[in-house]
């Protein structure tokens, strides 16, 4: 039984965590930090877990993290970067939810996050987590960048036709998050009052994971990519919708069978039948990407739609596949769920 | 492995049985009755069940259904009361999620429902499915009556003080339930412009419900009991809150006490701490019933309150129950999920 | 043009005060104050009112509330107990939204809000602001002491069954809110991933309003009153909906009637015919209470419910109406709008 | 007093019409029509008109619609194109709130709609009903098309930069709608259980609002427009959030003054200063279209914000505001209503 531990545990994606560990076979969690509630249980603070947790948030220092065979970051930005690698030097491995290690370029990462990276060293060896692009790497690798929720559902959607080099000019990414997908945050703008029966876009001039998107398409492309991306906050908790916008002027591309091919022994990348539309309930709490595709008026531009549930595929859920290709396990273990639906 | 077979399955505790089935660790899903989507894939109209499941929906008589050890009825009423025996005498168990079994008495079912009931010899063998009163009794069961939603949350909500005879007077329960307690249907008043951001009561005068909760209670009390239930219709897709109110005169009754107790060995309800307020999110896709209760400014009333997710615990959830029960399977079997929060 | 000032106009009942009097043919807000937001244009903090203000927030001291009418305080317990004063001695007539006058007892009021009184002699002058009670006392007042939400749609559902003396034993009130009952606020049970999608009750065992319906309730049958009243959150951002249980055994006892005559002269009460289930959306944006009641299974209890906009009828629009009966302007003026649906 | 009749009175742009005119000066609702429910008064169906109306629903025939100045069709597509011939002939203006008239060239409405157009004369005398681009026809005009939801956000946003002649290449729509815009419909897609806590696009492929855009656009352009739109539905009820992608190379255009130089006299389009995001909440239940633009890092691509109440100025309200146009009232009369935050 893997024994896993939680920095900064409650926040969604901590709670994710811990909801998904519970049914896992193979792995549980052991310790979960937060300075602020240390002491509190963590069914106290989630009265969802009880019965299914005895576990108390502790202090980092407090040595219950002691032998954790992973440690997952889920913490604001600035934590992981700073407190990695005294986990790594004990020999755990480390799963990092945060954008710390995303960005290979560290000056890229600076400049967005508009701070100076503590590690630098481990930006180089931290290996990018979204398991459709980089399997093997994420095998071998002690520290793992989980990707972003925007950027898992929108590169996704864009790498079958990127990959294939069918695409000619400038993307377009309008996607669209649930409120959970801004954390556990006492804010204002998230108030069901301000956020709720209502809908607005948000950072359109320029939102932190356009280099992430960037970085990883330009890799697939092998050269730049000029990208437009646009989120958008929507009235519920879970969810993401990507619609991205791309030219393939070539009427021979199969779309289809590119998605199809692409994606044939992937568990959770789901490409469902031409003239669908996928809603994002249909993976509500699932690790689940399900992607269909259109080409309006049989013009130039293709359209593909990708959901994912931002907490699940978007965040824990994939960290825990992460984890069990890290530490080679069945992939899909702990993950078989469907969505739930209503 | 259990093969299960559901009725009628293209309504929301049709799906929910397919969705906790496919979790299920000694029971499969192996039939899905529709005469309007017979030939239809199951993921075909779920989509969220793609990848979790081959089957298609079939009539009833195409011997799909051949070979069920246990045939699940999530029909509309008056369908398990004309059908149930058919599968019986075939050897199957049935477990019935509508109301056609659930009323012992004839005449009161009738009154209420406004049908003669096609098979009353069967309602007097039927067992009541609310395995907090009668395990023992459904255990042997060939015929389940799975308790009705509201019936659910009210009864274990008040049977702790009924059953120790500690209440007086008459009953309140303020009922509140998600729009999914409606099922699977097309009227307007279920239309999210209708019913989302708005809340309302309805039969007021009368529910259907009512002549089963109190059922329920007077077998508790063992006389008479006068009950008012006025449902409420929540702006939300799943979960039900009972708020009871109940005068508890005698202040040395210890209720914390008495919940605690009667609870001690339920592996589905959760008694909370004093003082608390349990939301139905804690619950959402959970077979859990959690409950709390207060003596507001120490005075003569006491007052539940009583969650639940009305599709598991107050329907599909409590029928799979029901089945671990009568099977001899591990009661928690394919229902130890905590619920999805956020 | 009366002049209006408003003291504390960055919360929701601030806001609504602006949207109601930016429809008033006779009244004008003329200065809005916050200290936090002073400089700011209150369309660039609510731009659903761009075009319809030019106002900024001032400084309480900044001398642009001088030469005011009228003054609202919209701000949170404790702020109009000590500044009231000034304003009443500069001529202002003065509403004040917040629960500082409403408790006439002091001591009572103290225990509630565990708070010191700063005016008590001010609390003996202020009259209670429910025009369908108070309207001569109102007309005459300097200080009207607004209502509360909660108190508004109770009093006013149990109010002729109370007058008429016809009831008999304890009162029960379960009532529930949108989210905007909570005010303006970064509070994180109200973000939309705690409170939406969900339901709670909360202050079960002793609510702030419990005092002031009471007290409302004694005044009016003339004798001590026992209630028991329990608030809970709705998943959506307006309404409130009372649901009342009383009993009334007397079965000559014409509750239409009753209701139909006490609320006859009202304005912005409507009794809708019997077996009628109002709901919350029917009056969202609207200043009426509407009330239907039930005596189900012809039994001693009679069920009543109540709803209003809990930022209009139950804070806002109301005292927008006593503002209009304390200046003898036509009392529907500024509210004549019907609820927005869908 | 203008007399208004209203064709098909049930659904929500109809409830909508009389929630308006309930509050116009110098226009009301004179006679409503619906087969369905002829006799049943309107505040039976829409109890939130309780107090506001005396109407009875009446069928087409029945006499009560003679006289009137203006009719409104709120009719589903393929009413008005045979019935307003009728209502023109006896000297009523007609505002049509369907499809029927709404694209000129017959052939491509017949290729959309499926249908033969039963007027072809009055679809060449119709005027399209969009003020911001041709008031002084629509004064004129005894037969006008109100143009739907979706055009009107995307137009508004479009045209500035269509009509200057900036923009360069395929135009992309990303456009999303509350549920009120499918009306008032007993589909189970609206029911609350799936349309609510969730997104998905819809009509990818080709939405018959298409047309209708581009047709406005190909107008504004004098030449053929390249167009990708992609309707999505949110989970709430009212409000359209476009979201529109133009390449607008030359960094030269000032894309500001361009949109409030072309909006500068129009009462009901907000432009907003650069950098905002408008969100739909601040247009519910107003008349006013809201718009923002962003130059994403300061590249090729510009992005325009557009949002609108869709059934105020995406249909009732600029139904309204056409009928003040065609009979010389002041062009805000009964419209100058902010919208209703929270």
């Amino acid at each position: 039984m893997l024994k896993a531990g939680i920095v900064g545990g409650t926040g969604y994606t901590g709670a994710e965590l811990i909801r998904l560990l519970s049914r896992h076979p193979l792995a549980r969690a052991a310790a979960i930090t937060s300075r602020s509630e240390a002491g509190t249980a963590v069914a106290d603070l989630f009265p969802s877990l009880r019965g299914y947790t005895d576990l108390e948030f502790v202090t980092p220092d407090s040595g219950e993290m002691d032998g954790c065979d992973v440690v997952f970051f889920a913490t604001p930005g600035g934590v992981a970067m700073e407190q990695a690698r005294g986990y790594l030097e004990r020999g755990a491995r480390v799963i990092d939810l945060s954008a710390d290690f995303r960005i290979r370029d560290r000056e890229t990462w600076e400049r967005w996050y508009g701070l100076t990276h503590a590690s630098p060293d481990l930006l180089e060896t931290a290996v990018y987590g979204l398991p459709e692009v980089g399997r093997e790497a994420i095998r071998g690798a002690a520290l793992v960048a989980n990707p972003g929720c925007y950027p898992t559902a929108v590169q996704l959607g864009f790498l079958p036709l990127v990959e294939a080099a069918v695409v000619e000019g400038p993307l377009v990414a309008d996607a669209k998050s649930g409120v959970s997908g801004a954390g556990r945050s006492a804010k204002i703008g998230f108030n069901l009052c301000e956020a709720g029966d209502s809908f607005k876009a948000y950072s359109a001039s320029g939102h932190r994971h356009l280099p992430e998107i960037r970085q990883g398409l330009e890799r697939a492309r092998g050269g730049p990519v000029e990208l437009t991306f646009v989120p958008h906050l929507l009235p519920m908790i879970r969810g993401i919708h990507a619609t991205l916008y791309v030219r393939v002027p070539d009427r021979g591309v199969d779309v289809q069978e590119l998605f199809d091919t692409r994606y044939a022994a992937e568990p959770f990348v789901d490409v469902m039948p031409p003239g669908q539309h996928p809603d994002t309930r249909s993976v509500r709490g699932a690790n689940t990407c399900r992607i269909s595709w259109h080409r309006p008026q049989d013009g130039d531009t293709v359209v593909v739609l990708a959901v994912e549930d931002n907490l699940v595929k978007g965040a824990a859920g994939q960290a825990v596949q992460n984890m069990n290709i890290m530490f080679g396990i069945d992939e899909i273990a702990g993950l078989d769920a469907p969505g739930m639906v209503p």
